[in-house]
């Protein structure tokens, strides 16, 4: 007796993320591989107040089976949240999500086929092309940064434009106003879908946030939003990723497509963390909290990059991110393979992420990713003392 | 300029669902069509404190990514409870979903690719087609109670067969011990997967509880589970549907192949959802709720199949449930077109599921599913009063 064979794209799976969750539990091993929040941020208190009263006085919400869509007032909520001076959104704009993931997975099922093409800014998020797998898809990289890079070219004939201008995963690099423009011109002009996936949209250290492309998109016409920006918040990184939620933002027939979608994915996100969601944003909460994440991340980005300057200058290089969860690096020495040297820094009690998991070829294996959230100060920065000698006993093996 | 084209997929959608979901915002509407729970059931008190609780005591579950695979707490609760004497299932035997319209997502992600083949007990349920639209299957249907059914025959060639055993969404039907045995006798024999999809495992009104075919399977061998079952259980009928917790017990290959799916699907079901099932099972809450639940539904199926017998026994067809939310009727004069029933129905005040819905060729349109949970027994006795004036008004005009 044989079983039925598993589908093709089980054979090609990403099981990093779950060796860096699983990294979480080897005692002393300092993990700046993940991209976790630092629960001490979370607070606590007034979550645990919000949820008694979500039960109890909203019980039609948290404990029935939620809208697909969403509930109504979180919905209206988010359209006003993210609706700016002549750019006006409604509740149909806007589908709740089962955390930002299933946002990636809806975009996936209602937009791809077997062999569709996906334009995908490089480095890219890991998480998107777990999401997008099953659905079998080709992928053009695009190097944004590149001098050649020409985004009407890089959009033409894809099903959509995958970006993360707001410190993306794994570069930690800002996407400036001009060239927010010219890939908001270039979805214009080739008709292609632009997803504007947003999780560290807040995390700004060092300035005001810059436009959101949704938002430069809407500038094209007037009426409802019939932009080509499908935007994706959550509130994991702002609040607390136990609740599992996260927004779509788009024109109202791409929101009925993913209603679609999400009927046969999970019915419907939770009422509970739902109407928690709607009272954290609506009283104020989030907005109170803000301020002491700014600062401690703030506090633990300069500390890392101190302490890379002090061990690791010599070895590679990296841009001071501006806001996010991450340090990108890129060894100077070509030689210095970062698969290598993941496998010698867990021997040595600190994991990084190596550059080949956000490849989806796998091909670059000359950065890491380095996180600066999680940890505290004395514990990162014995991190990058660690990092640095398995670097050097890397390097010094390739002779 | 033109968009990219959704994926052929969408254009098969059902929109029953979302029809029955705003059929409950018209105002005098009777909703004997959908399958949702009485909010009197709910202990919203009891569950308003551990909702407090899980966040004020156990933020780190409560408020963070919980493992792909869900709080191993709850894994281990979930294995307990559905082990059995000389039958010892493991955590590794369980993976949490958000709901359990997730597992089916899933299991359509792990086994199906285009062309695929499910052998479905028919009628089946409406969700479980949604869930599997995006792989695009190919279905064989499988009348259980026909006489000539030969399950072996209708296993061969399948990824998985799909049944629900407990008082079968649409037919109410139970599937008895025998034919439990025979159909996994024919997984073991051909090796195809058996999904056993249980929402309504606990609502037995008239008796004890069948064996599950989980338990069954695992009779052919010793040691860990390693049997052709894919049981899918959910806290939304047990206890509330706002939770989102729906729970897979299988083999661990088959565990490990969900989660490399969930992964992609939204990363991780909600750590303070989790948390609450957790502390909800394990403090007895679901067993205290329970009689009352199955009295107040007793009953309701009492008044139900009274009025029935008192204003539809002419012209339907039915057998009493024993258990679950529905009664399955079927018109006795095969010109009454219950597509055209329901749009006549709901001219007349009152909404049942048409048979066509639950059927992929949409082929059967003699039958009706009516609920009998939602609402109380003079609204239900007055929607079987309107239905039947509705049916006669249809047959007249068949002349």
């Amino acid at each position: 007796m044989t079983r039925p064979t598993f589908a093709a794209w089980l054979s090609d799976t990403n099981d990093v993320t779950q060796t860096f969750l699983a990294a979480g539990q080897i005692p002393g091993l300092i993990n700046l591989a993940g991209g976790l929040p630092d629960p001490a941020t979370w607070p606590v208190n007034d979550l645990s107040k919000l949820a008694e009263r979500a039960v109890a006085n909203h019980p039609s919400e948290a404990l029935a089976y939620a809208p697909i869509s969403g509930l109504p007032i979180l919905r209206d909520l988010i359209a006003t949240r993210f609706s700016a001076p002549g750019f006006t959104l409604t509740r149909d704009n806007v589908l709740i999500t089962t955390g930002g993931m299933q946002a990636l997975d809806l975009i996936g099922k209602v937009l791809l086929e077997e062999g569709s093409l996906v334009a995908a800014q490089s480095p890219a998020y890991l998480g998107a092309f777990d999401a997008w797998r099953p659905r079998l898809p080709r992928y053009r990289p695009m190097v944004l940064e590149a001098g050649d890079f020409d985004p009407a070219a890089a959009f033409a004939g894809a099903q959509f434009a995958y970006t993360v201008p707001n410190f993306s995963n794994p570069s930690g690099r800002l996407v400036d106003l001009t060239q927010r423009q010219v890939l908001v011109e270039a979805a214009h002009q080739t008709g292609t879908w632009l997803v504007e996936d947003d999780p560290y949209g807040t995390l700004y250290y060092d300035g005001a946030p810059l436009p959101r492309m949704l938002t430069l998109s809407a500038q094209h016409g007037s009426g409802p939003y019939d932009g080509p920006v499908i935007y994706l918040g959550t509130l994991s990184k702002e609040l607390a990723p136990g609740f599992r939620i996260g927004w779509v933002i788009a024109v109202p027939e791409m929101i009925a497509a993913l209603v679609s979608a999400k009927q046969g994915s999970d019915m419907s996100t939770s009422g509970l963390c739902q109407r928690i969601a709607y009272d954290a944003i609506s009283t104020g909460l989030t907005d109170r909290v803000l301020p002491g994440i700014l600062d401690l991340y703030r506090a633990r980005r300069d500390a890392l990059c101190t302490a890379m300057e002090m061990h690791l200058a010599d070895l590679f290089d990296w841009e001071v991110p501006s806001g996010g969860m991450f340090v990108w690096a890129t060894a100077r020495d070509p030689r210095l393979n970062t698969d290598d040297l993941l496998r010698v820094a867990m021997a040595h009690g600190v994991c990084v992420s190596p550059s080949s998991v956000f490849d989806p070829e796998g091909m670059n294996r000359r950065s890491i990713r380095v996180n600066f959230t999680l940890n505290n100060l004395e514990t990162m920065i014995e991190g990058v003392r660690r990092l640095a000698v398995a670097a050097k006993s890397v390097l010094s093996k390739t002779g």
